[in-house]
């Protein structure tokens, strides 16, 4: 089997959160930029990779990984010698998983709402529920901190930091004028990983 | 520590799906019925386990885990002689990771957007694209099936099943006239496991 390691991204999408994750991982991989727009992420040969035409995407053994939590938790078990996943009977596992699913799952959604000036759904509708209430609850995955999972970085900061530093990035709302939130993105900022993928 | 598994949900609630989790696992749990339209969701007990006052979360050996795909990979991990998580070095993981966070950042929010009739948002804001996009993609998860994994039933089925069962009872777009689709619900429906959180 192919071991090979293949990135679909564009630096000006959410695949940059790949990007950071690959850099903390230091591992080898071959990157594809695809221009979408341009068009070429609805092309035949990339919506055979995703057919939702979207970046991020990777092939990694054979196997295509789309969505941007799903691509970094994979890596973070693929690659264990990073320490960037808990292991499996580790209890910090539930903790790491629920806020990755949470940053694909309800911040991500609550954000564009937020930002597209939608009206908010009814509370039992809409699963992941309001902004307000994201926010809230990403005050209480702060604490203590520094990080996610206390004293240990991880993938789940790769992510949840990601998402955060992106919405400071355009100015949403109650994030860069919340003093805990914003000492955080300022952590993941000054990540050397993180770094390598604002210079490239 | 406190082996324990405590189940916070509700049957008229997205906590079904991790009741249907919880089934297939065939593992003792507690459970509590957390009356949302009563507004105990959002007393200050509950917001202790979830502060964002949502159902379902869980609390296994003293950590808690909220959001629904979290819910149920963290489950499935957990208790891996149910057999319904690939192991971290099998090639199917990364596909397996793919359809849970799919079903958390992808479906849910398309299918959101296509009930509340909001007008679509542009292809490169929202991270998870449009609701008929996302049905494509769907289509494409079936092939060859029957389950996401081909012959292999999994967490991953648990939740997309559950996900495209419950759009497909209020009636959503193009999920119960789609042959591959209405297929794959029945064969989810036909679940031991399901049925009891049916008829429970």
């Amino acid at each position: 089997m192919n071991d090979e390691l293949v990135f679909y991204g564009n630096p000006r999408s959410r695949a940059q959160m790949v990007h950071f994750m690959l850099e903390e991982l230091g591992v080898p991989y071959r990157p594809v930029v695809v221009d979408f727009q341009n068009g070429e992420s609805r092309q035949p040969d990339y919506l055979a990779v995703n057919p939702m035409g979207k970046v991020p995407a990777i092939v990694h053994r054979g196997v295509t990984v789309t969505e941007t939590g799903a691509i970094i938790a994979y890596l973070a078990d693929a690659f264990p010698q990073a320490g960037l996943a808990p292991a499996i009977d580790d209890p910090a596992r539930g903790t790491w998983l629920r806020w990755l699913f949470f940053g694909a799952g309800v911040f991500e959604p609550a954000l564009l709402d937020k930002m597209m000036q939608r009206p908010e759904a009814p509370r039992a509708t809409a699963g992941y529920g309001s902004y307000e209430d994201a926010l809230h609850a990403i005050e209480a995955m702060l604490q203590p901190g520094p990080w996610i999972l206390g004293e240990r970085f991880s993938a789940a900061d790769v992510y949840m930091g990601s998402e955060l530093s992106w919405a400071a990035s355009f100015n949403a709302p109650d994030i860069a004028d919340n003093p805990r939130i914003a000492a955080y993105i300022e952590r993941v900022r000054a990540r050397p990983a993180y770094q390598r993928t604002v210079s490239a």
